[in-house]
């Protein structure tokens, strides 16, 4: 792979001005900004490279821009990426300008720089390279590029269920790649699902004198027992039947564990509190992080929250609540648990809603796609990358993967620990934007030649 | 009496422009409007009236205006009036401006109008008409009028205690009186006490996505977890010698329930929900509101409350909670009691504030000021008043009267159901606050003659 990696350290100043033409082009999803013309833009960067790109339409949906490069007998390779970024705000914490892409330090500074448009654009660099030097892919490779990930994901699953042409493939690269403080690269096979729900609880027609408490209901005790009967002081989710499709990790996945560096006491000192919870430690607290479920309360309210004394007993009280789901957990089947559970509760009067749900998904480390990763990363990075068997944050892989026997996982990616995803000043390393362009050749000459 | 209630109603006009006099000086404590203007007006009124009058000022607080009325040889009897007023907003709901103390439709139209001045100046009224008909009260009168009510009376204790003085009495009359909504008039015997506490718990340094919901501590969790120990589903308070110093109902006590009308399934109805707490009724019912101690949660956040899904570990919970009293408990013992719970429950580390304290406060029904009080709604109104054992919120009577021995208890005043305390379009009828001068000057009499 010499003459590829020459060629793209002598193209470099080009596949960087391509991404600082695509990070000037706002696309923020939630907000509606430049959507359609960011989208536009990505479509003419894939038909310049050589592929055949359209823009596919769901109702309701911003467009998913599908690609696909020919390439040698090797098995279909798919790329999700998505386009859409994150809201800037706070505008005035940036140093530069978010939508103009400033070079400064050896690094680029912009908003989607690391999340997701570097790694888009070092996959269709790799693509170009590749092409430019050996004159063919040794596979053919698509990319499926959406442009809501940043709020959700809501219609890729429809996406996928409508069009299960394009979303064949022998395995799915997902979006990116990080490194962690040290510097090693992690590979991840598999994200957590999620099921969020709000609760809403109502009391009487309007607050009252909390001298009614002796004898009114109130719904914020009501939630408060409510909620202290779903997930008690063990850290157990009390629904019936919640744990049941929990698949038990393996002697396998918990050796994996003891591979992943994690000093449990300077973590928790970094985060502010002293210990994680039950005083968890080792490879008990890394299986509780990666291999069980969570129920987080993420908001709660009712009643007065001004400055000192106000003597009310609240109508109303809402909760927010995440499920954080492990394989082969269903968020729907969840959230049919959980109303059960109220209702079992004396609760079948609180209002709740799902907000947010997404399958687990999980490839094995033995997969052939992971190990090419693992392979591409000790090749680009000479050290042995971390291993996760999956990430304990979530994501839409399985409605584009595992729903259809694709295996996926993450690849070498533009992405460090002071990338500042999603905050201000997001930005990510000039070199490793050319790196990750090298190790994503790597990895299409890796997997092509294992077939 | 006949020669004092004709002159009463011969002189109402004049009565009825001194309280629109003191109702047009605004006094809101909250706010520091007009305080020290109205508690010199309140004084130039009982000057005018016949009386011995100065301002009774303690470090840190507003002035009490403090009087005294010769009479005969009648026990003393206090009068305890504030004459502070809450804010007026939202000020666009008035049909008049609560300051102009316009008269429409057989009312005064003010804040303040029913409390507290009008019964105020019903009973500085009827001490000027007992002397113009008699020549000389029946008995010595005083007045502690305080400035601090409508913000919870922080420094009245500092007063009582600092000036045992003028505190004392026979007998003390509470600051109104009010009537059902079937007209009859309620004599109430003592008030619940009040302990309001502030809790905070903490996490991490700063909000955690909700990934980490694994693993670290949710202060919300713990707040959650720490009410639902506090009062459980069967509505009772789990700190430890909570209970202990609650005075039990006497079968007396029980039986004066019986006399309190009270539609159980008609009041659910109006305030909006279906049953009272446990399904209460009857005695019950009315012996949990009069005779059980309270805890209410007033308030409760943390985490996100914005429209739809934000998976964030929340790194700080409040709540505040509002125990209200019974005989003999104490709110500062409460306080100690409900620490040593938090601390046992590995809470320790909560932040806890006490924000409000007041005694409980009973006088017995036999008590001759109660059986008066009574004996002049008779005669007032010709039916029998209702008689509640106390009313089940809270006020600063036991500070200035219980903890010396002295008894009190409302007596007629000028509130009504629609009188919009604490709200928009306060008001009083004309006729209540000339029946309850007519009644104040009964009641110095029947007081004076039982002697």
């Amino acid at each position: 792979m010499k003459p590829f990696f020459e060629y793209v350290d002598a193209h470099a100043p080009q596949y960087i001005a391509d991404l600082q033409r695509l990070l000037r082009q706002p696309s923020i999803s939630a907000q509606g900004v430049g959507v359609a013309e960011t989208a536009a833009m990505v479509q003419d960067f894939f038909v310049a490279a050589g592929g055949r790109a359209r823009l596919v339409t769901t109702p309701g949906a911003r467009p998913v821009v599908y690609a696909e490069f020919e390439g040698g007998p090797g098995p279909m390779l798919a790329f999700y990426n998505h386009y859409d970024v994150q809201p800037a705000d706070p505008l005035d914490l940036w140093h530069s300008d978010p939508f103009s892409a400033e070079i400064r330090k050896g690094r680029i500074w912009a908003r989607g720089a690391a999340d997701n448009k570097g790694n888009l654009m070092a996959r269709i660099a790799a693509i170009r390279a590749y092409r430019d030097v050996y004159g063919a892919l040794p596979l053919p490779v698509k990319f499926i590029v959406e442009g809501e990930e940043e709020v959700g994901s809501p219609h890729l699953a429809d996406f996928a269920d409508g069009h299960q042409d394009l979303v064949q493939a022998s395995g799915c690269v997902w979006e990116g790649g990080f490194k962690d403080n040290t510097g090693r690269p992690i590979i991840y096979c598999g994200v957590k699902g999620i099921c969020y729900v709000e609760i809403r609880v109502s009391g009487a027609r309007s607050d009252l004198h909390s001298m009614w408490g002796s004898i009114a209901p109130n719904p914020v005790w009501r939630l408060t027992w409510a909620l202290s009967r779903l997930k008690t002081p063990d850290e157990r989710v009390q629904i019936p039947g919640f744990y049941d499709p929990v698949r038990q990790p393996t002697p396998r996945d918990l050796d994996m564990l003891d591979d992943i560096p994690f000093d449990a006491a300077e973590r928790a000192a970094d985060l502010g509190f002293s210990r994680f919870v039950l005083g968890l430690e080792g490879r008990r607290l890394l299986e509780q992080h990666f291999f069980q479920p969570t129920c987080t309360i993420c908001g709660v309210g009712g009643g007065y929250g001004g400055l000192g004394v106000k003597t009310v007993l609240p109508n109303a009280a809402w909760a927010k609540v995440d499920f954080r789901l492990v394989p082969d957990q269903d968020p729907d089947d969840v959230f049919r648990k959980f109303r059960t559970f109220l209702t079992n509760e004396g609760c079948g009067d609180f209002e709740v809603t799902l907000l947010a749900a997404e399958h687990p998904a999980r490839t094995p480390v033995d997969d052939r796609l992971v190990q090419a990763s693992v392979n591409v990363a000790r090749t680009l990075y000479g050290s042995e990358p971390i291993l996760y068997p999956l990430v304990p944050g979530s994501g839409p892989m399985y409605a584009l993967c595992q729903k259809w026997g694709i295996p996926s996982c993450a690849a070498p990616g533009v992405s460090h620990p002071g990338a500042n995803i999603h905050a201000p000043n997001e930005n990510i390393f000039i070199d490793d934007y050319v790196q990750t362009i090298k190790g994503i050749g790597l990895l299409m000459a890796e997997y092509g030649r294992k077939t």
